[in-house]
């Protein structure tokens, strides 16, 4: 298999290159009558989409995405679903310069060596452009763990050295940052403009959190549900680590403190994000990502051209400062798309679904 | 899927509980003429054994594995490879005092929860015992990459608050800690000393390094060598964390501290841990774990029962302070049928293997 | 998983319904360096195409296959391949009067009874439109195999209780029947004249051939060549059987007719239809299908409406009295794909291909 | 993948060749709380098994299966369950001479080719052996299925020239031949001992028919059930074709006598065999398997060794004359696995599961 696919019942492949004609995807496994059109999935492509901000890529994608096949008089049938995005704003000049250098910190030396050949516009296929797609498959997703009283929230918890401190979540969509921390926002703007001068990048790490989620879901011994999340969400461009719950700090922890108690009113503690044993605990799932800085910097650096000889790189183009920022809406998507599987996989076992989590 | 199979090409699907007749599983996929006996498993095997010393737990399991088919004449035939483990040393009677109590950080609720019912003899399917299978499943992968050129090394790098300074490879077998810095040793050994008598555990760090990948390993855009990994690791009992390269260091780097320097004469430095867009980048692949420690601690905690009642619980039995020294050859294991599995889906695509790492 | 891909290494997956926006596949695996255009997925397109001639149905679709990704600079790059023909010649008016009834003979029952809902414009996704795109992504597997030395020959051998005698390869494109036997054209072109007068339908038995299969290929035990090529073969609308080789012949042989011997100067027979233990064996591999007649036909029936009502059907509209014809295409494309699956999984087992069969 | 599994949801993975150490599979993905046990498996072991009359193979192995996991206090987990036989009876000295050897029809040749080496003990992996795996995995779904009200029937319906011509359920567990028609039983012991005088076999037609299936389990449009079932019925040793209802006798019927009416009361005729569309129609599934005569006999024919030159081979050992016979239960097993494999994915789509046919 090739791997453009994830999920085993809720399935989405994707195709397309950054300055191809089209990227699209196939969404497999949706179940029947769910009320979907067009404008469910543009919601979240336009919270994606580079060039609505100053902080983000100056690059003009309307991102409007087709419905070609899978719904039928505004409702899923049960079948394939098709969708489309065209690409429209390609100015595939940008990139003529570089298709003989390997970009350091990119794809460009791994692809080539891999398949002899690649498509140098924009990165081709491993450009982050490819993520729209997920985040379309992913607000079908979505709306249908939100009919199952499933919320998926996410947000920047850190950019550089800057962390949030507090988390409101009505905050979310006040900044250009999916900043929580309104308190941070100023200090987020100021490195970014510090940034452009520089012409450099940024790391970041963001926080992804479903609600409502049904005691259950992972399937024992490989597909965990915290094992299938860390693919998801490490299959993001430029995520480096990935936590659950407390992730590393569990390191300097005893087990005395780590360790959830249960009472009868429900977990005392959420050290474990919501998944023991890789399944869902009933609990808030929570998982953090690292996002690297993008390499795509005005900064020059050393690099080598496909004939092996020394260049210099500078990345011109229309590039995000911090690309971790745009990151928000795609890992959100990741988290719906494995949470629907799981949740496809558990009913295909014959399984009760706790929807309402059991007192216990 | 239900979940007990990892591998596209590698294929490895396991099963058994920890105190049922016996451990299995079946390995598929791997190519025929490879030389094969039960003394290439049972060293990792051994290296997993509890009871070795005092620092694990005291069970006593001869964990003799048996290479049931798929060799003929001492090689393997291109046929599904069977092994089987008999439990010998199964004392359920520890057990049965719990079978009415969810145990605080354990699987024990959310098994209960998911399927009505579960074993829970030492924790049946949930319990780390399983993981012999995927040791014994690896050592075949490691044989196999061994005779390609790739190593796999794993050692512990961190335990509770003490890090390890130095990497000495050859210390990591001269001591019950997989512990590459001698100097750390005394120190892990008062500390898991203390935990003893405290009947509490810890949590662990450790990383696992692959040398001689060759270039290109890996799959856009799901099945990302990075993303595969993370899913390997990450269904590993106890993990929480997942990072590649500098992991969660990437969040407060710029762009131009970040990027790998491409010279005539290899990369500069590995801050990517070797995947660059998700693919071998032919520097040595680096992985890092966080694992949590064990909620089977006698330090008594509250709980419910499977009525919701309040209940206090003291885990007794035979435990190891600290889960992360064991999953040194573990997490070695995975990344083994992981790197297997992505070498020969990368021939599957009719692709070389550049197995010495072209100059660059 | 929801069923509309096949292949494991070479994978297509489809969407689309016969009277929707669009048909599309995403078809992943392909090797890279493969020169590729519409132009070679077109002709196939075309041979497939409504419309044609007088025996086949009088809707006019272009049927032009657009490549959206996945191809740069006239090769492919190994990423996933994007396809995508527009439904131009749609007429949903022609349906509008059957949405109520459930057409004996046709998916309508089913889909309702599955899914609680259905696409009843031309059948939606259960209309034989979909093979469009197994035909598109057939070509690309067929340009792969023809350079791997393997060609895919497909024709009508038996339409109603008219059978071939002979099999002259030059005169299936020929005529419009796809037959191979010129002797029987006439019969052909006769038998299709009653039925349209009569309004009828009729069945008909397609063969399909790979010469230059290196010996080798299919995976025991389940995923057997022959067993792969039955579902492939299978999952093509109208079909109720699928032989190899000899297939339902082998009931009445003996072991000593059946099977074939082996001479130094390679086998003397093949009853076995190139495959034996389900891997092939370096002949000509060969299948047979069954396809029923169209139950869309003038011919009044009874049936009953989605109320469990009794009413009477006539299929109007523009359709194939003999399905079977057009069927010829896409078993090519059906046997290509499976075939190059298998090229591409033996490799992935680092197996050696013989893609000359080694001389015995 | 390297073929040893089948089933998506229901999954059946084998391992184990005719003369190893035991033979062994995991079935993952069966619901938790069903009642089970070894005597549910043993029974349709016991039917499957040689040496139990005249008529078959006079090998003796008691084929005693154990369940070594997935079960606990007598009810199936949830989790994945350990089977395995142990081969008792192995007398490899029988199989030596042929080690040199290609037996003609049989898959010496093609496994030499692929693997480069081959178990050559009694064809290895290659052997019906193996099946008895899926008998013992079939039990369970047949179990499963029972419990849904679904029932599976198999019979022998051809030997050689001579058909059944009557069906009475009643018969088939009355005489050695798995034969519905009590007048055929004297005709087929007749062909069996004339058979065993020539050391000459014969081919056979097993029909298997599933009851009580629910409308709607098949997956449009690859994984139709029809599509999988011929997938793993092709997937049984010997077998060279597949049907599904008329088979291929629809080639020479007209549309308007194949179509299936529907009434008020339900369908007037079942010429589909209880599948429309790929999807189950409620009707009982019908399904016939040509399977070819074993080529292991002791009439001497003409073949080569493995260096190529021209030898003779006589297969001695212990064979039946007709292995359609036993197939019988191995069908039933492979009809059951695949029809819990489309119930299991039918919920997994959060379907609706009509396990009483709608009245229509």
């Amino acid at each position: 298999m090739a791997g453009n696919s994830i999920g085993q019942h809720f399935r989405v492949t994707t195709f397309g290159e950054s300055h191809g004609l089209a990227l699209g995807c196939i969404v497999d496994g949706c179940p029947p009558g769910i009320e979907l059109s067009e404008a469910d999935l543009q919601g979240d492509l336009d919270r994606r989409r580079p060039g609505t901000s100053r902080y983000t890529t100056a690059r003009r994608e309307p991102d409007q995405v087709k419905i070609l096949s899978g719904v039928f008089e505004g409702r899923t049938t049960g079948t394939s679903i098709g969708l489309l995005i065209e690409n429209t704003d390609q100015r595939s000049k940008d990139y003529s310069e570089i298709s003989q250098l390997f970009r350091p910190g990119h794809a460009d030396y791994t692809y080539h060596q891999k398949y002899g050949t690649r498509d140098y516009r924009g990165g081709g296929r491993s450009s982050a452009r490819e993520t729209a797609m997920r985040v379309a498959a992913g607000a079908i997703a979505k709306k249908y763990l939100r009919q199952h009283g499933i919320e998926i929230v996410g947000y920047l918890s850190q950019m550089g050295d800057i962390a949030i401190e507090t988390v409101d979540e009505s905050q979310i969509s006040q900044n250009p940052f999916f900043c929580p921390d309104a308190s941070k926002v100023e200090a987020f703007d100021a490195l970014i403009r510090d940034l452009k001068k520089q012409g450099d990048s940024i790391g970041a790490k963001v926080t992804v959190v479903a609600r409502g989620v049904p005691v259950g879901l992972g399937e024992p011994v490989f597909d965990r549900l915290d094992a299938e999340l860390a693919h998801s969400l490490m299959s993001i461009n430029a995520v480096k680590g990935v936590e659950i719950g407390d992730g590393f700090d569990v390191v300097a922890q005893k087990g005395s403190e780590h360790r959830d108690a249960l009472t009868p009113e429900g977990f005392a503690s959420n050290h474990a994000g919501g998944i023991l044993g890789g399944i869902s605990s009933g609990q808030d799932i929570v998982a953090h990502l690292a996002l690297k800085p993008t390499s795509s910097i005005t900064v020059p650096g050393p690099t080598i051209n496909i004939n092996g000889e020394p260049a210099e790189v500078i990345t011109r183009g229309r590039h995000d400062p911090c690309v971790g920022i745009r990151a928000v809406p795609i890992a959100e998507a990741m988290l719906a798309i494995t949470l629907m599987d799981h949740l496809l996989r558990h009913r295909g076992q014959n399984l009760e679904v706790h929807t309402q989590t059991p007192k216990i």
